[in-house]
C-alpha cells in the first residue's frame, strides 16, 4: 500500500519534536521555573500558538518531551553498547560507559528538573510516578538485553539493578562539576567486579 | 577553667539551630522556591527579625544548614554503623545500609533541591560546588572508617567511590516513591559482592 505524501501533516510532526527536544535542553539548561510552553516555543523557534496547539498545557509538554526522549536515547545509546560490544572482549564496560553517558546526558539533567519539582508538587508527582517506573523497566530490560544475561536468576536482576542505581548516582554527582575523570575508573572497576560476580561459579 | 553561663547565647545558639534544622525540613517537604528565610522562620517558630538576624540572606541560611547538618548526620550514621557493626558478622552490609540511610533521608532530599536548583543558577552554584567538594571527602573518609579498610589501594578506594555513587543513586530513586523492598535487596547484594571483591586474594 502506499500512502499520498501529506506536507502538512508532516510539518506539524516536525514541528512537534523541534518543541520536544527543545524541552529537553531548557529543562537541563534552565531548570524547572525557567521551562513553560512559552519559553520552550522561543527556543524551538516556533510560534506560541503553535506551541499551544500542540501542548496546552505545560504539564503535556513536558511529560511528553520526557516520554519520548527517553525511548529514543536510551534505544540509541543500548544499541551503541550492543554493536560496539559484539566484538570487544569488554562488554560489560562498553554496556556500563553507554548507560552511564546515557545518565551524565541533557535527558537526566531535564528528567532531574522534572523529578526534583514533582517532589514538592502532589499533582506533577502523580504523572511522573508512572513514567519513572516505566523508564526504569525499560533501561532495565534494554541493559539485561545488551549485556545478555539471565535476568530470571535473583543476583543478576539484582546486580543490573545496581548498576543502573549506581549511573544514577554517577549522573547526579555530574551535575554541578564535569565528573568525567573520577566516572571513567569506577565504571571499569564496576565492570570488572560485575564481571566477576556475573560469571558462573564453577 | 570554668565558664560563666551565658543564656542570652545559649537562646542565640538555640534559636540558630532550630532556623537549621527547619531549612532542611521546609527544604526537602516543600521544595527550593518554597524556602526563604521568612517560611523558615515560620516553620521555626522563630520571628523574622531574629532568622534575619542570623541569616540576612537566603544563601546564608540554606548553605549554613546543608553544611551542619550533613556533618551532624553523616557522623552519626558511620558511628551507628560502627557500634553496630564492631560485633556483627555482617560489618560490611551494615555500614552500606547506614550509607544508605542518610542517603533516602531528609537530609539528602534538601541537597537534592538544592543541587538542582544550582545546576540553573551561576551563583548558587559557585556556593554549592566546594560544598559538594567537602561533603564527597568526608563521606568517603566516614565510610573507609567504618568498613575498617586501607583507602590507599586503588581498587578499595574505587569501590568505596562506587559504593557512594550507588547510594546516591538509591537516594535519588526514593525521592518519589517509596523505595524500601528494592533498595534492601540491592544492598544486601552489593555488600556481598563488595565483600568478595575487598576479600584479599589468596
Amino acid at each position: 500500500m502506499t500512502t499520498v505524501r501529506e506536507p502538512k501533516q508532516d510539518r506539524s510532526r516536525a514541528t512537534r519534536l523541534r518543541l520536544l527536544e527543545a524541552t529537553i535542553d531548557c529543562l537541563a539548561e534552565s531548570g524547572w521555573s525557567a521551562t513553560t510552553v512559552a519559553d520552550v516555543a522561543e527556543r524551538a523557534g516556533v510560534s506560541r500558538g503553535a506551541a499551544q496547539h500542540h501542548f496546552p498545557v505545560r504539564e503535556d509538554l513536558i511529560t511528553a518531551a520526557l516520554e519520548f526522549m527517553f525511548d529514543s536515547r536510551m534505544t540509541t545509546a543500548m544499541d551503541a553498547a550492543k554493536s560496539a560490544g559484539a566484538s570487544a572482549a569488554r562488554k560489560t564496560e562498553t554496556v556500563i560507559s553507554e548507560l552511564v553517558e546515557y545518565f551524565t546526558g541533557p535527558m537526566f539533567k531535564a528528567a532531574l528538573q522534572v523529578w526534583t519539582a514533582a517532589a514538592a508538587d502532589p499533582a506533577l508527582k502523580e504523572r511522573i510516578v508512572p513514567l519513572e517506573a516505566k523508564f526504569g523497566r525499560t533501561a532495565h530490560r534494554l541493559t539485561i538485553d545488551a549485556l545478555g544475561v539471565d535476568d530470571s536468576d535473583p543476583a543478576t536482576h539484582q546486580l543490573v539493578q545496581a548498576t543502573l542505581d549506581l549511573a544514577r548516582g554517577l549522573g547526579l554527582a555530574d551535575v554541578l562539576t564535569d565528573d568525567s575523570a573520577r566516572r571513567k575508573k569506577i565504571v571499569r572497576r564496576w565492570a570488572a567486579t560485575l564481571d566477576t560476580a556475573l560469571k558462573p561459579k564453577p
